[in-house]
């Protein structure tokens, strides 16, 4: 049965961030892996973000992305209430520009980690996510190989159009 | 008599920064604690400060919100010339966005404290200076719990609006 | 009865913290207000850490205040779960060296406030708690007046000791 | 057979490196997963970091942890070569201490992510390696289970020894 | 045979990043230093890289340039398969503005050295890659002479434009 | 004679800068002090600015301000050239937006004092260049009185503005 | 008389700063200039700061200097009282090492001018004062160049120490 | 005649740096390039270092290093005398320990380019020396060579001492 599969839990503190988040949820349509993707602050509303944590992991989350800024708890708290893999994804707002996120994100003390990636990095949460997920997941792990491959071949397109010599 | 009401003064360094510090003055009308707001720089009107300061503790004044930006100076001027709590808003202004304003504002040294919060963060200066007012008023600290409780609810309202399931 | 005396709530992330955080602990023993100072994580224990704050509440206690290095979650979490007011206090440990902690702590975001003080700070968060507290008890009131005044002849007698004229 | 357990390759930049990189094995020792420790620099061994990136995921390597410190390169060179999840751990070394290690390692561009620690973080870096592996090992999600609960017993214990209350 | 003329690689990781280099092209066309103009990612695509690297150095490139943002690892990719000279721009991308560049490229461990230019200081790359050129070019150093001097009376021929006196 | 009169050079290290450095002229202009105003780069034109330094003292300057941005040179060299009060003013220009010129501007080794105001602080190094002045000069001492007596009254005019009280 | 000869007013916040501000005591010592040495906290004792700050113009002072370190307001408190030129000393003391001190200081706001020496740079606070006095005083002014011929010749002899050459 | 030889100018801005710069004297001496060694700085004697690059150019140099702490002048003024290639080297040293010195080498503005290193990175600079002139150097190009192919040995020696697996 489908629900079966696991899926990714995609979080954010504010529906603000939800622009910037969806590149998570565009990498895992890319790579096939389901997501529920919703908001919960880890602030304002602690016992619905516990909820949705306890409640995901009860019903076959494999995976964790929390993204949030400024004093960034999100990806933390997430980190508290389960035992699977977080991913934090700090965000840039506010005047710190998302180096407040990022130190509130990736300086997890000893014994609950995260993962943190890139200030604004959603896209890599979402294929760390699918990586993670290939662990067991022979499909997403071969759509992550195809997926490789083609950005090399981009990367050599992309050199075509700006590529120069001046060398007789 | 009205006046016997505790109250917050909220003063700022420069015109310019009435703008963003009327989201403390926003805060208190929502909570229902009476405030006076004025500009008056530490640096370029030292005596009207002072005056400002004492006056307002002769005449009831609870707490002070003091924002500034730069060497950010007002907030500690404030804690130097009374005993009640003083909350610093570090301005986002100038090339250092604010980090400036942030570290002369929280750093002080002990024996005179300055409760700072965020960057630009006037609202929730005034949200905690009315958590401090309702030590002694429990119509301000009900109105404390309707706030919260309602932005849970706004949390969950605003999720609705973003939240997406990939799972069939 | 005393218990009905409001008091603070030290709490901190690690035993290792403890011995910055006493500052907080000796600075309300000088003013007269009682405390009780435990260690409870974000992170690695957060039912407990809940459980801490909103029993202490429940009985009384008038302020918070919490200490944490790193990403510094603790202060924003006591802040999700109560509405009075919460003192935060960086501590410097790691690599970062409490800007972490700072920017975890300070950065909160809109609705939820924390009052921050320097990076171990923890004297200062002892006497913000207090005149806090003094809002509502004029012998914390008149004890910080005391002290106050206190310090102005402290200096005066320090610069004594390096004082130095080579004015003819 | 053993050999198809899935495992961890630790690799460091540096012999320098080893005895915080240690961490991440011992973590993983707790947790009973397998791995491999060893050096090989981005910079000065470029074939023989590719190569034992390559051979490792050849023979079963389920996820990665590199550390590295200054211009640290290395995480993010084992993630080019593999699509098996990439864990960086920030080292502090030389003058910056770390911020430019963190900064190399975390800021990846789209499409290769390496998921960062805390500077020093070689222990959380290990538990997020079994935390992957679990996803596809019971036994080892069972273990990290039980991590967390005795976590939050030694958060408990470690309490009782720095406890005190002035209320009376 | 004009093939047996040094030549400067100038390399970078996206085409997103031609623009900015094409500052090190023109400085070079300035001063008659051939180049060859490409893209290559150290991360996407490290085959092409490593290719483009080796071939050159095989093709008597005397000296390479290497402009990335972010975790900006290409300049030392490039030095870790050549001994020549090579140069790295750091590009100011995402939200930490070039820092995380400058850190990424400037930091080199010893042994394998990066000569870094500004964040953004694609045409000094492109000066400089003369001058080691001019070490056993005297054409391009006589030009690089007179560059300079040209400097000079630009300067002067500025300050003309804005100079003021109040001096009667 | 008029030529007698102490008076200040202003430069600075490129045509760009006169727009932000005018604010120093501005300053003079408004406290009666005579100046020059000229662009002499320290890496372009050494010679130049070695000359105008000289030149200057020479010819009766009291003061320097220098501006300069990026590795902002311009103020130290000034300073190695004369024995005069040099004041420095960072320039926020590039990606680090002035930060790196602040502390190339104001982190001088022993010896040879530069005095730094805030990055674009061009106006308060008028100021400063006057007080200077002043100290010679009675004249200029007056109307810094003035200047300073208008200032506080403009504070009192510009709250006015915005001032509100809730207070009944 | 004597005490009509201009002198410098060394200020700082602390006994414990007494220490590395000694450094401007000796630096005035070697010119020749009159000082007064004391403490006088901006945020412990703002009357005793602004006394001796009004008493000092009263009495001659021709110029100030002030060392704080963290929130270091104590260099502005001055300038907000007087319209002599002013130096601020950045003291490194807390977590932050004085970048904290350096912002509060260098960041003045437009109007009220602090002149920034580096981190500690005690001695160029003392050297700057004496070249501001040296405007009105040519014995000043002719120590100043002594001082600087042998500073020349200091690096002369001290190059001799360490001079090396491996040409043949 | 060995005076034809082209070498190596090692410029440092005080004595007390020549422990960390001979590093790069280091490094010359395993590759075979000549150099002299002295100190001159840029702010307490102006000349002798413009005479010393003046008359380096003149007399062989091909290339020049210098390594100076805070406000790093040095290598930007050595840039300003001579069109040969000039390597940076920040020192750490002082309160921002060596942040300051890396802003004020690598953020040169166009047209006069400094190749900086990493902070301390003085062996390095020696390499970079010697790569550049291995451009018209066929013996000091083989010796970089083999000094590469050490280092990769190096590193799988120096990976036995610590390799460890648990795998089975």
């Amino acid at each position: 049965m489908a629900n079966n599969k696991p899926w990714v839990l995609i979080l954010m503190g504010s529906d603000s961030d939800a622009e910037v988040m969806s590149g998570a949820a565009a990498a895992l349509d890319e790579l096939g892996v389901p997501y529920e993707f919703l908001v919960a602050s880890a602030h304002r509303s602690p016992e619905r973000a516990k909820n949705a944590i306890t409640d995901a992991e009860a019903n076959g989350a494999a995976c964790f992305i929390a993204g949030a800024g400024m004093a960034a708890h999100l990806p933390g708290v997430v980190a508290s209430f389960t035992t699977k893999p977080v991913i934090g994804v700090p965000l840039a707002s506010g005047a710190l520009n998302g180096v407040d996120a990022l130190y509130a994100i990736v300086q997890m003390p000893p014994g609950i980690p995260v993962a943190s990636v890139a200030i604004g990095g959603a896209r890599n949460a979402g294929i760390l996510a699918a990586q993670i997920i290939a662990t067991a997941d022979a499909d997403v792990a071969a759509k992550l190989k195809e997926q490789r491959g083609a950005m090399a071949e981009q990367v050599a397109a992309k050199s075509k159009k700006v590529e120069k010599s001046t060398r007789k």
